[in-house]
């Protein structure tokens, strides 16, 4: 043995063997899932982050990092972009040791951890998982949380110890969309009762009773699924790993039809204000709630960064802040204080109501301008326009309207509907008084309404 | 007894002994520590919302609340004034039973709750404190946070059990300045020594260790005191209330000249940006480290709202937000860093490099303009005078001057220094190419600038 090579008395670690067994042979479907699950997570980490700029326009930034105590990740994360106030999607791969403490801890899941009678030191373990928040700007569009991971342990000679997987995707609305929330938990139910028709009641209820601001009486939002510890005693490894992967490759297809229906949207500042407060109910869950949070924050040598990218950009705790009565926002409050309420399990179509001699009219509308209509019933439905001028057939005297929509607005301190109002809330106050008004009046006067051109 | 009575086989509760008392006797000086203390508390809170209400200019919203389960309490808070974002003083009084596992927790602290061959079932107790925290608009302006609480509970016979003292008080600035930092100390300095030389040490100590963002591996702020558990192995009884009144009433007199001081301050929105980001800081210790918001959030029939109080109106997370190096932001870290610093201890006066034939012109200057030149020190000092515009004797001229300043101000999209500038930090990242730049050109541009009119 050469003098420079330091002396090694122990056996190579899991994370040497399977640095080695990677370069070695590659990844696939016959390698350790600990292999597979870190090739899955980053091709879809890559996948989401690719989707999600397309979306917004801009670009996340990417930082890997390493943890000294073992492992390490890559960390996305876009900022005060066009869509997105924030967005981040996170890797980590971690090799490490768990001390006794934890591991008879994990002994009440997980029998097979280790021999009741024969309890190591420690074990080395392996976690691997990709954790995704978003944050959209548009207070119609809702916050979405996903979470998929797989941890194992190996027993003290090498060979394979415990194993289990974990996760679940959850929907965080702060005005309430009937149709994205059904949409949302039609497709996890889906993907659910595609491995087990008993997986979707059971994780449904699992994250209706994990993600719930005790404090405050409420659901964090509108639920969605959430799991732990699956393992041999639910399904074999395969089968979970073949639901966990249909799970998360349905987050794109589920979320990016919603966000986009939202994105462009007209709000309000107060509107924008509402959001503002749930962020802050949004911050008291992840800091004072969420077990994931704790912990890592409570893990020595953890990146700090990387755990509260969750966090939303801005948030804002407003003493007393009550919902008027029978608004919407008091009606987002009623279905988070009662998660057993169906309406969001019911597509609840307000426009069933309409009389069956006037429902062709609409379809009839919603053919010709198939992207307008829904959005101007919104409108109507939350009593916001307070006028509507036509403009002519002459070009000059729509100009002239115009104007006066413009001359108008000035009045009103330019309370005007945007789809990406960037003012803060704290001059809110000021402009309460002023009657709000709706800037509906011609294409170019709308131009500043992305999607809302009539 | 007459029939509508209800038959009572039980003793008077302590609350209405207390109430009986008050009502027969009122309040003096050989009452009850309990009526004593709710009496101090009652009138500090009407005195500290007087002279909060003086400085603002807005008034305080008042909310008297009952707990079902015993006692109650007033909340003051005054929220989006005109110098406070937010300041919240609260007042509690509550009368209630302490169950087994909670008295044997207590007696590791206070061996004469219970008999330790004897540990009762439950205990009545009594808890009055008074709570504060303010935080300004100006960046400039340090958030401070107070709380003064004493604890007694009744033996099952009714006589008085264990009794004690807690409290503190702390100082939390954006931007550190050390006669600030000094003067703050200081006084509780002075207020500790009156009573016990050794109060002041220890009772610093134990506040930088609580107030201790452990996640992030920086104190909360710089300081103050905090001490809990002072019972009669520290000293009798009415010395502690003299020493905790003593405390108390130190506060407006050392912190409203501090807010005074900075509350006009000029500032740039990237200024108010890192307040926001230290506000997120402060929102982190108390929902993730701060036992008494844990305990509080924890409490069946808790108002979570005065609990919450505490909260900033607004806070930020920017990912990764790194302060350049050197810059003031980057000092304020070092030192929240390094809390046994001791820089904010020595009066490290940047004037006394000024060589002494120098030293006659400030000195003429400040006796001159004594509101004027500490600031206008402090915005040399960091480099942020780009121009400066003297307004000649020819009126016209001042006025031609004070125009081109206001195009350049816009041509800079408006970014200019005002002492309570409104705008959320959303739309920082467009202007942040743009140059700082400041109007400090005449008497009437600098208008929006209060205290500064040279």
């Amino acid at each position: 043995m050469a003098l420079d090579e330091p002396l090694r008395m122990d056996s190579p670690t899991l994370a040497e063997r399977d640095q080695q067994l990677k370069a070695e042979q590659g990844v696939s479907d016959v390698s350790p899932m600990r292999l597979r699950m870190e090739k899955f997570v980053k091709e879809q980490q890559k996948l989401i982050v690719q989707a999600l700029q397309e979306v917004d326009g801009a670009k996340f930034r990417v930082d890997e990092w390493q943890r000294k105590e073992g492992g390490g990740g890559i960390t996305c994360v876009l900022q005060d972009g066009n869509v997105f106030e924030k967005a981040g999607v996170g890797v980590s791969v971690v090799y490490g040791t768990l001390p006794k403490p934890a591991i008879l801890k994990m002994r009440a899941n997980h029998k097979n951890i280790a021999d009741g009678d024969n309890i190591p030191d420690s074990l080395e373990f392996f976690a691997a998982g990709l954790s995704l928040i978003v944050h959209p700007k548009n207070p119609m569009a809702p916050t979405v949380h996903l979470n998929y991971r797989y941890f194992e342990t190996a027993n003290p000679d090498g060979s394979p110890g415990a194993w289990w997987f974990g996760g679940g995707c959850d929907l965080t609305p702060c005005y309430l969309f009937d149709e994205d929330a059904v949409q949302f938990h039609k497709a996890i139910k889906d993907v659910c009762d595609k491995h087990d028709k008993e997986y979707y009641p059971r994780f449904k209820k699992w994250c209706d009773d994990y993600f719930y601001n005790k404090h405050r009486g409420e659901g964090r939002g509108v639920g969605g699924i959430f799991f732990d510890d699956l393992d041999e005693s639910v399904s074999d490894r395969e089968n979970l790993f073949a639901f966990v992967q249909d799970a998360l490759k349905s987050f794109l297809p589920t979320y990016i039809p919603i966000v986009n229906r939202r994105k462009d949207m007209p709000f309000t500042e107060k509107e924008k204000e509402w959001q503002q407060v749930r962020r802050a109910r949004y911050v008291e869950f992840n800091l004072v709630h969420d077990r994931g949070t704790a912990f890592g924050l409570n893990t020595p040598g953890a990146r700090v960064e990387s755990i509260l990218m969750s966090m939303p950009l801005t948030a804002s705790w407003r003493y007393m802040y009550e919902p008027e009565p029978k608004s919407r926002e008091a009606r987002l409050v009623e279905v988070l204080k009662n998660p057993k309420d169906t309406s969001i399990e019911r597509n609840d179509n307000p426009l069933r109501r309409v009389p069956p001699t006037h429902r062709h009219l609409l379809t009839t509308l919603h053919v010709l301008f198939p992207a307008l209509v829904l959005p101007a019933l919104d409108l109507l439905d939350r009593g916001l326009v307070a006028r509507v001028v036509l403009a002519g057939a002459d070009p000059e005297e729509g100009k002239k309207k115009q104007q006066q929509c413009h001359q108008q607005q000035r009045q009103c301190e330019g309370q005007h509907i945007s789809a990406n109002d960037d003012d803060g809330g704290d001059d809110d106050n000021r402009r309460r008084d002023c009657a709000a008004f709706y800037l509906v009046g011609s294409a170019s006067a709308a131009a500043a309404i992305p999607g809302f051109t009539v």
